[in-house]
């Protein structure tokens, strides 16, 4: 497949690093003989499964859940190798039907399984589990290499990051790399190298983003437990976009990469954001010492219990005494002592969302109302959910987007739509002097200090706060190709470093979904949204909802959902 | 007095300040006849009280513990206005020795005392405690000036702080405020305003700064609990120098003074710091919204559990729900169950302490040892702290220090030489681009993690890490006026946002103290301090120690310090 060279076209790097990307996914054995090229799919790609894999396949990847596929491999009745040549197979087939990979780590997991099976006792919390990952998190070991979606960081070798080291060493089987946009700053999944991901339940939609590989793939359950990052929804756009689980915790605060534990670099590109309760050491993306708004990242799943696995086990190996971003706090379980306290964010005063949204947030409401929860109405307009994304639109890029800029100029590649929609096309957005960005700060705290207070009020009346906040993750379910130009209903949680989890609800019912005719938007935003509607164009894509919770109070969110859940009737 | 008027020159708006400041020491009934005016004072002000106080106020002020005389005042033993009216007029005296206050709130403190005593039942953790504060914290009230020291905010209108509307509620009586250096940036405290505040055991050495009116003050116990604030040693500086305890806990982030609890102001001079376990919402003084190194706020006091009361007072009112930059956390005390283990840092690698410090660290660490401890050295040349300080330098002024250069310059007032000291004379100072200043927080990051994965050392060996560093909190006792140039004791745990906390161990003893001749400085910062020292200089003055924790272990610093003092002899 030739080599990287530096005098390359972009064309000629991108067509390069999908030759490696492929390399890579031809080496799964036994073939996949028979799968249509995308062209000659069908709209939704949850048949091929059945279609292309085998029983035993199918069995390892579709019918357990994550505690029980652990179980038998810590009893040693399925072999950590034939569960990983299970998901292997299942993500190759993930990537034939949405596009959702960067690299396919066969030979590298079929090792490492094949050595943790030759354990005499199984160890580790993880023991055995394959975990798929976003490719700018990096990876363990020496000979990775991370572009971060940038052409300019194609072939660009990186170290080990913290938290996958800590899984690596709880036993995991990293397996499968997986797609994020340019900049990693859309809520999609389309980058020049790569070009797109699309969702496994409507090719015509997106996946979501950033994290929109990592969804596009558990969405096909080709992984059951993936890492995504979160600064802006990437975690929970995608997550809701494919109706599985997603957790953003807190809160960003950015460390560079130099601490990876297992090696030293002055390399500035290879430092990474980090936040409060999971270590973001050892990432790469742009932005390193940014400490206005910055990522974090957090589990997808297929079912609530990653959730909290994730998390149980990011923080047991203490990082923060390696990480000095890190909350010194190990996770704390929260348990419910009376029914949750809910209030309904019906919409957030800037952007109506879709019919079927709507209907999700009733069904939702009245069940944990049945449960004899106390539901009230989280109203939103008099705090200015506006005003928070001009704040945030601007903190995101305080250089005025300069280094992404330059990023993507240094290697000639053209700047995506979705990018020049969250840079040239947010208002707000310019390079700040210090003066300027202090000011900025200041309006981000107050913005904070009156969120936090209205919260609080929430007690005045009957001397009960508001436990979560159900709301959208997004307006609608997946968008079309290229449409994801409202951030508010996840970003706003960032702004504020709220933790938020989403989790499946419905799917988009025509019968059920239809349009209001009637409605007058308020705003070009709002219609923007309005005019993007028809049921049949969404016809039976997930949807999903969010639980948000006050700051620092993560544990609480995951209980609140458990009580949620369970009030709609699952287990 | 006359009024304040825009027209005037900087030196009449200091003087209509000074004369305000002097009619409210004027109000002392009855009158503190006598007392030499500065020029005719003794070199230390010890023995003034007994010679210009009653029996009486000689008892209130010096002979109760702050729980004892809490407990009296509970049980009604002592009228609130008695003792409150002690505290003024010891105050007024400590005024007249060290020129510590801004203002003395006669009216205010008994009108509140009066309040109180009417109360049918005392009530509140600090029922009568009068307390005094430092003047660019504001007050509570509506009519309170803050000038935070800026000739040009001089007469400018503040509201409520929210730390100090707790204390107000747990029933506090606030009675004095204190002065502050120019641009509360100095290590001693010296202003255009008020002039020099000197120290009350020699008044030819600072009392430190920047809360140096708060030392000078408790160091003559005019009080016995107030209230500081520390961006590089701004509490534990001053408090050292006049052997009371201190305390900065961590750590550092901003909010704006907008969310005072009582009033919502637009003006962006009364935004101010806040950190994560208490808060600063409320308080004035210039870079409100500066994220990279911010101040803040805690206790000096003249005994050690005056510490722990103003933590556990200013958390339990959960002032998170308000100020969204503290840590959800109420103060949740530490204890050992095993003697702590101790590292010395005999020096930082850069200047060598003078021999008084030199002598209480061994002291002190002698006195562990044979209670027990594990007494290691803490050899920090490899950590670089001179590394540190050129990070923390620049973060301080990632503006190049233009705002406060620009409010000094708006009223014409002259840059006092500790300004230039800490602005101009710092090559590291300059206005920073945007990616200079991500460049500098990436290397403060790596500085950070450095530390704590040295600290993590030291657990190597025999699986027990340090718990604190002893250390000096100075490089000696008080400084001559004008000669604190050097802050890396106190601001390198600013730098890392670890909790410290400092005691009086010993007094300066020409006998004991000699300097050793053969000493040979190893750069011009160490030369500089090196020929500072004689032993009659600073005879008789105050020789601290410092006790330094992890990022967020406050509690268990003040455990430390227990168990430190203990081993001292100390109940």
């Amino acid at each position: 497949m030739g080599s990287l060279v530096y005098s390359q076209t972009w064309e000629e790097k991108a067509a390069w690093a999908r030759a490696q990307r492929d390399a890579s996914i031809a080496k799964v054995e036994p073939k996949l003989d028979g799968v249509p090229d995308a062209a000659n799919l069908t709209l939704g790609s949850q048949d091929l499964p059945q279609a292309f894999l085998t029983p035993r396949e199918i069995e390892i990847t579709e019918q357990y859940t994550i505690t029980k596929l652990l179980k038998l491999l810590r009893e040693r009745k399925l072999k950590v190798e034939e569960v990983t040549r299970a998901f292997l197979r299942r993500a190759a087939l993930a990537q034939a039907a949405t596009n959702c990979l960067t690299e396919l780590l066969w030979d590298e997991a079929i090792e490492r399984a094949q050595h943790l099976d030759a354990f005499p006792e199984p160890r580790g919390a993880l023991f055995g589990l394959p975990i798929s990952t976003k490719e700018h998190h990096g990876m363990v070991g020496e000979n990775v290499t991370t572009s971060a979606s940038f052409v300019a960081w194609i072939g660009k070798k990186h170290g080990s990051s913290l938290l996958y080291g800590t899984f690596w060493n709880e036993g995991c089987v990293f397996f499968a790399r997986t797609t994020q946009p340019q900049t990693i700053m859309h809520l999609e999944t389309e980058s020049n190298i790569y070009g797109r991901t699309v969702n496994p339940y409507n090719r015509e939609l997106t996946s979501g983003g950033s994290s929109g590989g990592e969804s596009a793939l558990i969405g096909m359950r080709g992984s059951i437990l993936g890492v995504g990052g979160d600064i802006g929804g990437s975690i929970r756009c995608p997550a809701a976009h494919v109706g599985i689980y997603g957790f953003k915790s807190v809160r960003s605060h950015r460390v560079p990469a130099m601490f990876c534990y297992n090696q030293l670099t002055s390399d500035s590109s290879n430092r990474r954001p980090s936040m409060k309760r999971v270590s973001t050491t050892g990432f790469r993306n742009a932005g390193a010492g940014k400490e206005t708004i910055s990522g974090c990242p957090g589990p997808m799943t297929v079912e609530r219990d990653g959730l909290e696995l994730f998390m149980k086990v990011a923080l047991s190996a203490k990082p923060w005494r390696v990480d000095p971003a890190l909350t010194v706090k190990e996770w704390t379980p929260y348990k419910f002592t009376r029914p949750p306290k809910i209030a309904v964010q019906w919409w957030d005063g800037v952007v109506r969302p879709h019919p079927p949204m709507t209907r999700a947030l009733r069904e939702v409401a009245d069940a944990c109302r049945e449960a004899g929860m106390e539901v009230v109405d989280w109203d939103c307009e008099a705090l200015d959910h506006q005003k928070g994304w001009d704040i945030l639109s601007a903190l995101y890029w305080p250089d005025g987007g300069k280094e992404v800029l330059g990023l993507i100029k240094e290697s000639g590649e053209p700047i995506l739509p979705l990018t020049k929609f969250i840079i040239h096309e947010q208002p707000t957005v310019k390079e700040l002097t210090q003066h300027e960005l202090w000011q900025l700060c200041v309006e981000r705290d107050e913005y904070r200090a009156r969120y936090a207070q209205a919260w609080s009020r929430t007690a005045d009346g009957d001397h009960r706060e508001v436990d979560v906040i159900l709301c959208p993750p997004s307006f609608g379910a997946a968008t079309p190709h290229g449409q994801s130009r409202y951030w508010g209903y996840t970003a706003h949680w960032n702004l504020l470093d709220y933790p938020a989890a989403v989790f499946p609800v419905t799917k988009v019912d025509p019968a059920l979904d239809v349009k209001d005719p009637s409605y007058t938007p308020k705003n070009s935003q709002d219609k923007f949204v309005y005019d993007m509607y028809s049921p049949e164009r969404f016809s039976n894509a997930p949807v999903s909802l969010q639980v948000v919770g006050r700051r620092q109070e993560d544990e609480k969110v995951l209980a609140a959902l458990v009580e949620i859940e369970r009030a709609m009737g699952r287990a």
